[in-house]
């Protein structure tokens, strides 16, 4: 059956040139990076190698990258290190109330623990104001975490409104920004966005899954989540994932200095006038949205019908996170949205990958179950 | 040039079955296994056969498979997990002198934050004395954490003994048990052996590195380190490395039900015969050690100089746990070897892709580096 895949935002597949380096890698260049023979430091210069192709992409040096098992892992080290290196400072943290829910779970623990958590909140069009940001952040801040691109709507936070107050204002706080949704769709430079912690993963950039990176900025400290070896100074233990992980740079040289800007474009631009035109679609992403996220809801037909329907033509959308498996939108309820708007909520997230036709084609299985979905309501 | 790799125990190469399975995985089943479309669908699929595989293998149900990012964040989850459930019942924790270094950080952490930890020590040929082991666990212990083979010695650690105490005492402590090394190499069983969480590794078996699965038994409870999505009920969450762990599984199907005992017995009898009629080699595995791990010294030659004589001769040995860097053993400083002994000790770690040649040629180069070396210094 022919396919059709517009659910990038929750994986990507694995482009060709990283399935063919971790192929070579595991049969041929597997030998354990810490060892202390020739087979190691071939695996040891894989490993180089990637971290300076990423570290290249954020402008940053190769030294400031810790690979790890994913964004989740990433969000989790940056959060709870921060929180443990900084506990006697103060215990207050600032993030935003539709944060990915490796963030607000970490958040809920250490609320848990003590820690005093401010949820700054979307409008109704997933913006969040910048004076509600600058309000939040105090002396006795020691972290603020936010995401450069939402997941599920595809706003552009900005971030740099914190992090300026934070260096204006000389504060303590470390500045963290979850930017798994935003790498490889647009310029992430950690240093210009002044953040101190950012983390990204592979899999969203059509790279292997199970490997993602936090960059710490020279200087920062943050206590290890896990304990272990002597690998990558002890920040992030245990044995590197060294086929993964070339697979991840692999990925990532792929990525062009466009980023497929254009091609985005019009795919956004094609999908966007057609839902725009049809009675009985709300758009829920803000225009400020990154192109390769549209959001949109049918007042009427629940989303897993929808999606069910979609999914049953050969076209793969979501109703959201993956991560929530189903559940109820925290970040549709955080914008405030009606309970019909965020139970009918459609999320499209296309990769480069993607055509004009399977936008077409997408739109008349989407009309078709406006049509019959609704009748047999 | 030809290569021989006796540095199993660091890591193994991945077998073909694993990579074709995977590259296969990553080119076409690539979706979320937590989407809701069928692309998720058939992701979650394979997720499913690769736990039920593992599951098969260790004899136990496949919901009390949790998949993380290897050997490492298992020991962590197993220990910070088991520490933080009962942390209120009791502060005393039981372990070995000798365990791997994801297991000995934990200990160190959990030390600083007021547990207190008995680290049984192995005697001088590497075996922990069963009075010891039952003196050391009471009332108060929380959690017994052994592996059930050393990574650099081989020694069989009689963990039942301490499973029988916890049992016939009606203990509350959770038995963990680290069977990185043991897994594939023997039969483990988690109920036979009476634990209520057992760590194994991917990377070890010819599956690919970054994943690695803890058996918690149904009842038990855990706390987890990482927080996140609704993935593994929480108790591991972030996207499932589905390629990684459906080749973890096609490794484990390699495995044979035999463990290629006789294979292995041949290996490590060429070789301790070899071995043994040499002078000035001075063996340190105690004689119960697991068939495939080899540790002795040449004492007078540095470990490093002999593995470098060795590796420009295309022969991968190691000086010790490749977690250490090269740091000295504190393994073979548990069981109070010689200094003379620790500094000059050499791992050979076979699978069962290594031939009786192999060793022949292993030896002859060895031999010269005996002579040369000894000479050099």
């Amino acid at each position: 059956m022919r396919e059709i895949y517009f659910d990038n935002s929750a994986t990507t597949s694995v482009c060709k040139e990283a399935c063919d380096k971790m192929y070579d890698m595991m049969i041929n260049n597997y030998g354990n990076a810490s060892s202390l023979h020739i087979k190691g430091m071939l695996a040891e210069n894989e490993l180089t190698s990637a971290r300076k192709i990423i570290a290249d992409m954020l402008s940053v040096d190769k030294d400031e990258i810790y690979f790890c098992s994913g964004g989740t892992e990433a969000n989790n080290l940056a959060i709870f290190g921060t929180a443990d290196v900084k506990k006697r400072l103060g215990k207050k943290i600032v993030t935003t109330a539709f944060e990915h829910s490796s963030v607000m779970e970490c958040m809920a623990q250490l609320e848990k623990k003590g820690f005093e958590v401010t949820y700054i909140k979307p409008d109704d069009k997933g913006n969040l104001s910048p004076e509600k940001i600058i309000n939040a952040i105090d002396k006795d801040t020691i972290l603020v975490s936010m995401m450069l691109v939402n997941n599920e709507v595809g706003s552009i936070v900005p971030i740099d409104v914190a992090s300026k107050v934070i260096a204006h204002k000389k504060l303590q706080a470390y500045m963290h920004c979850d930017a798994v949704q935003a790498f490889g769709k647009m310029p992430v430079k950690p240093k210009k966005l002044g953040v101190d912690l950012l983390t990204i993963s592979s899999h969203k950039v059509h790279g292997p899954k199970g490997v993602g990176a936090l960059f710490i900025r020279k200087g920062v400290r943050v206590s290890p989540i896990i304990f272990g070896g002597e690998q990558q100074g002890k920040v992030r233990p245990g044995t590197e994932n060294t086929s993964a992980i070339a697979g991840f740079g692999e990925a990532v040289k792929q990525i062009p200095s466009d980023f497929h800007q254009s091609h985005m474009n019009m795919l956004h631009k094609v999908c966007m006038d057609m839902l725009t035109k049809t009675d009985g679609i709300v758009i829920n992403s803000p225009c400020n949205a990154v192109k390769n996220i549209i959001n949109f809801s049918v007042p009427g037909i629940r989303s897993e019908t929808m999606l069910h329907h979609l999914s049953l033509n050969g076209i793969y959308v979501s109703s959201g996170s993956a991560c929530a498996k189903g559940k109820a939108s925290y970040v549709l309820e955080a914008m405030g949205l009606k309970r019909e708007i965020s139970d009918s909520a459609i999320r499209l997230s296309f990769s480069e990958l993607n055509t004009v036709e399977e936008i077409e084609i997408f739109y008349d299985v989407l009309v078709q179950g406006i049509q019959t979905l609704a009748r047999a309501k």
